[in-house]
């Protein structure tokens, strides 16, 4: 990290590896943010204390091998690849970095304890990689909100910037989860895509009305697919909305099989 | 702080201000790290997100301007000093850096919330200040242990440094606090200090009859003193010890009216 070019943005797209078209796309816009002087790191580390008890940390894909070729196909200048061992010397963060608001909606509840951990490794990887500018995933739109928040609260000197979700031609957002999928349920995994804009052009001003017809719809064209959670907030808080009288989100999380897959998308 | 000499040490020394000569000799200390082409960067800011319900944070002396003399007959080159508006734009912490072992005991457990408040406002300071170095007052020996394990755990690529206690002519530790004690409470407060070395020097290896007899001591010295806590801990994990088989830390808390006062001492 010393050979850093004075002057030069040092540009971070933290990632859990298993890399597709949509970290791709990550790397290409930090390769941009970079310059041709400028530094893209990608860092690759299935980060155990963001998964809770029986959630997927031992399944979840890796790649090591095909990760660094999109890596270099990409445009980025060093691949970070810690182990586990050398993130958390003790077995298990022991100091944590606790987000107090945002947190409380949509995968807060259903994930206790992943955003402390998002929140824990990202704050290593800032101190560890030292960037001016990291890139996230606008498919994981709360972790945005919440890392945004994290940066500003603790000041850091380093600016977040969103990237657009990349699809699969029928809609699907990519995901590394989407490997787990059997062919039925790939079949049926647009569907959320699917509700979720039904949702966005929905006539109604209640969240309620929207969301019961898009459960309607989902449990009809989905079958395989049982929900998560369903829900619209503030775009700015995450908190419930009740009238989308204001910027909002509506957001899904919906388990196929073993794969639980999240997308989201913006109202107004 | 863009006035940073390319490639020479930032040294960051924070305090809350109501300086003695115990954060003087800090300052002193941080020059010689910092040398001629260094800067030496002090912080006066009385943390809210430090104190708790019914503690002394309106009370807390303020004493700006005899401060920056101070900063500056010490060799300070900078003094940061923050409002609180500045610091927590919400009005407190949105996201808090929370140490998970180190606080259990001594001032963890008597003042709640109170080492998540040091850890954020230390994490915020590092990522305005930037220094390389940090260094901190063995008084608050439980502080400093806990913001070192923040920093190995989070990698801020920052080195903290420990200071001896400064002490006034009869043994006691110097504190903003002092100058809440009456007379007759100043005379009795080097008690504290006698019965820690008392502790230190006992000949037997049960924490509990160093205890025993330090309580005694105390009462018996210092009547107006009311203890907060006494206890003996690993000095690596500050986990409570029953046999002084390791190297330990003796350390006291005692309510002198309104005032806090905690000191410690080094065992083995």
């Amino acid at each position: 990290m010393a050979a850093y070019q004075a002057g030069s943005p040092v540009v971070l797209v933290p990632t859990m590896g298993a890399l597709h078209d949509g970290h791709g796309a990550l790397v290409e816009a930090a390769r941009v943010r970079a310059g041709t002087a400028g530094t893209v790191v990608v860092s690759l580390f299935v980060n155990p204390a963001q998964f809770g008890p029986g959630e997927d940390f031992d399944a979840y894909p890796r790649a090591f091998a095909d990760d660094c070729s999109r890596c270099e196909a990409a445009g980025a200048d060093v691949v970070f690849h810690p182990s586990a061992a050398e993130m958390y010397p003790a077995g298990r963060p022991g100091v944590l970095v606790v987000e107090q608001s945002l947190a409380q909606t949509l995968c807060g509840p259903t994930r206790p304890g992943h955003f402390d951990g998002v929140c824990t490794v990202v704050a290593k990887l800032f101190h560890l990689v030292r960037p001016d500018i990291s890139l996230f995933g606008k498919k994981d739109y709360q972790q945005l909100a919440i890392l945004r928040h994290m940066v500003t609260e603790l000041n850091f000197p380093i600016e977040i910037v969103g990237a657009e979700t990349v699809r699969e031609p029928d809609g699907l957002a990519m995901s590394s989860r989407n490997r787990y999928l059997t062919p039925e349920e790939r079949e049926q995994a647009p569907w959320v895509r699917k509700v979720l804009l039904g949702i966005r052009d929905h006539p109604s001003r209640q969240a309620a009305a929207r969301l019961a017809s898009a459960r309607e719809q989902l449990a009809a064209g989905a079958p395989l697919g049982r929900i998560d959670y369903l829900q619209i907030v503030d775009r700015n808080s995450m908190a419930e909305l009740d009238e989308i009288d204001r910027p909002a989100l509506a957001a899904a999380a919906v388990f196929f099989g073993k794969a639980r897959l999240i997308d989201n998308i913006e109202i107004g």
